[in-house]
């Protein structure tokens, strides 16, 4: 995984490092304010909420976001609360996919998964939940007055719920079941992962725009070629880690793709393959940011640091 | 449960139980064509939220906002759009509730429950999947095409959004668990039936209404009054006749209340006494309507069937 560069400090403002630090600690900040507080009622519910949605994760969603929201000059304070929308329904489909009827999973992030920390109905009704607040969250008035932004909040709905159900996130994750112990051939795998992981970076990279100036179609076209590479390109990276990183680095139980029986890219090329699959991938997302010159910078380091991240 | 007349055939239109039986097949009809279809990749997926979705069900919150939709004169285009998504937020919280890890039912409408007839992962997937699709129905271009109207969908997304969440429906479903084996005191038990009931029939009302021309506020104070008095009566006559109508009449196991040690109005206040509180309720809501005069007539009409139904 070595041909893109890694480039630093070429954009106007932030190195890419402070530049990433400052978003993750944003969305924090911003998570932490937009869920309800942890001793309303019912508290026990508020505070599983909370647990299963704030100190963690590397953001890659609201990352996504607020770089696809530097092409079209998207205020923070829009991007803030999308990238919470895109980040709360990612939070709700870890918190389903660690039950005991799905992946059983007792570890996420370093810390015990929500089920554990709390009990299976409060997880359960904790991933309703914020799949709720993350809708409740794009149709806030204080995300635009005028009535385009109306169209253009419901158009970020719209993505969103699409991405999120069955022909999206849930569908993919409903292949993924299906396919356990099975093999898959590559389209299908490719199909998985574009639905389970793909819709929603897609989804994040274009509700991220949205916070800014109308692209042209053609603009639009090219970042949603970008969006579907680098959805891709996450995914093959993690299957690589989960069979290289251990469970200590990876904040979660490492192997267990194998244990399961899951098809991973790992599985269907080997490893050298999935990296060089990765690489081509890579370049493809950069050249479809090629139309937006020096406004795509921190998409094009934020695709290298997806490439070369150790975790 | 004898003092509200049941009136019949006094609207312009079509007697009660005709206009009440045009809705549900309205509503039959709207949720096929807009749940992807059976045969759609992931076709067990589709095909199980095909399964809790249709044919079954009394459809009470579609009928609440048609009912609602008859005081603003909303047309009947939109008026289905709406209550499907409703109706999705209700099916996807039945085939949670009914999972192992919450009330570990296996009877619902007559039938086999969701992870019965299909799994557990499957019947997780199904409900997260229909709540995508009940925002992403709300935010359809065909709800509405005027900037007008924009505002008008987000409003309503913000609403359902608040309803099934937290601090609404998934809110009240905490509060029951938290509740088991308790003895709750009148306004605890109202606080958790009006979360857990009475949001999502509160939002179905309100989304009606907002299908047609603006309420004053005044109005709209006096309809919400009528929907939350509405939801709670609803719950009411739900408790008591969970303790004396058979499995087979209701089409879900009865008597489970007490065997799951839940609290209910019947438990709490004893049945000739939540009888009378459901008649006190049932005139709470007629006088809300007032207001209105002729054109709350169906309102008037479904409160008069809420009270006496006998399933």
């Amino acid at each position: 995984m070595s041909a893109i560069p890694f480039p630093r400090g070429k954009t106007r403002e932030l190195p890419f490092p402070d530049w990433m630090r400052t978003v993750q600690t944003r969305i924090e900040a911003t998570l932490s304010r937009l869920l309800p507080p942890a001793e309303a009622i019912p508290a026990r519910l508020h505070q599983a909420m909370r647990y299963a949605s704030l100190n963690g994760g590397k953001r890659v969603r609201p990352l996504f976001a607020f770089a696809a929201g530097e092409l079209t000059g998207g205020s923070p304070e829009k991007l803030e609360i999308v990238s919470s929308a895109v980040e709360l329904i990612h939070a709700y489909s870890l918190v389903h996919d660690d039950l005991p009827c799905m992946d059983n999973d007792v570890l996420r992030r370093g810390r015990p998964t929500c089920h554990v920390e709390y009990d299976e109905p409060t997880a359960l009704l904790v991933g309703d939940s914020l799949q709720s607040l993350a809708f409740e969250l794009l149709a806030r008035t204080d995300l635009g007055s005028e009535s385009a932004n109306s169209a253009r909040q419901l158009e970020m709905v719209r993505l969103l719920a699409h991405a999120s159900g069955s022909s999206g996130m849930a569908g993919g994750q409903a292949i993924d079941l299906g396919a356990v112990g099975n093999v898959l051939d590559q389209p299908e795998l490719e199909l998985m992962h574009a639905l389970k992981t793909g819709a929603l970076i897609r989804a994040a990279v274009m509700l991220g725009a949205l916070c800014g100036e109308t692209l042209s179609d053609e603009a639009r076209e090219s970042l949603d070629r970008f969006a579907k590479r680098a959805g891709l390109l996450f995914q093959v990276v993690d299957d690589i880690l989960d069979c290289t990183v251990s469970t200590a680095t990876l904040g979660k139980t490492a192997g267990k793709d194998a244990v399961d029986e899951k098809p991973t890219y790992v599985s269907l090329l080997g490893l050298e393959r999935a990296r060089e699959f990765a690489d081509e991938l890579g370049k493809q997302a950069l050249d479809s940011l090629a139309i937006f010159g020096e406004r795509g910078q921190r998409l094009i380091e934020l695709t290298a640091f997806i490439t070369h991240r150790k975790f």
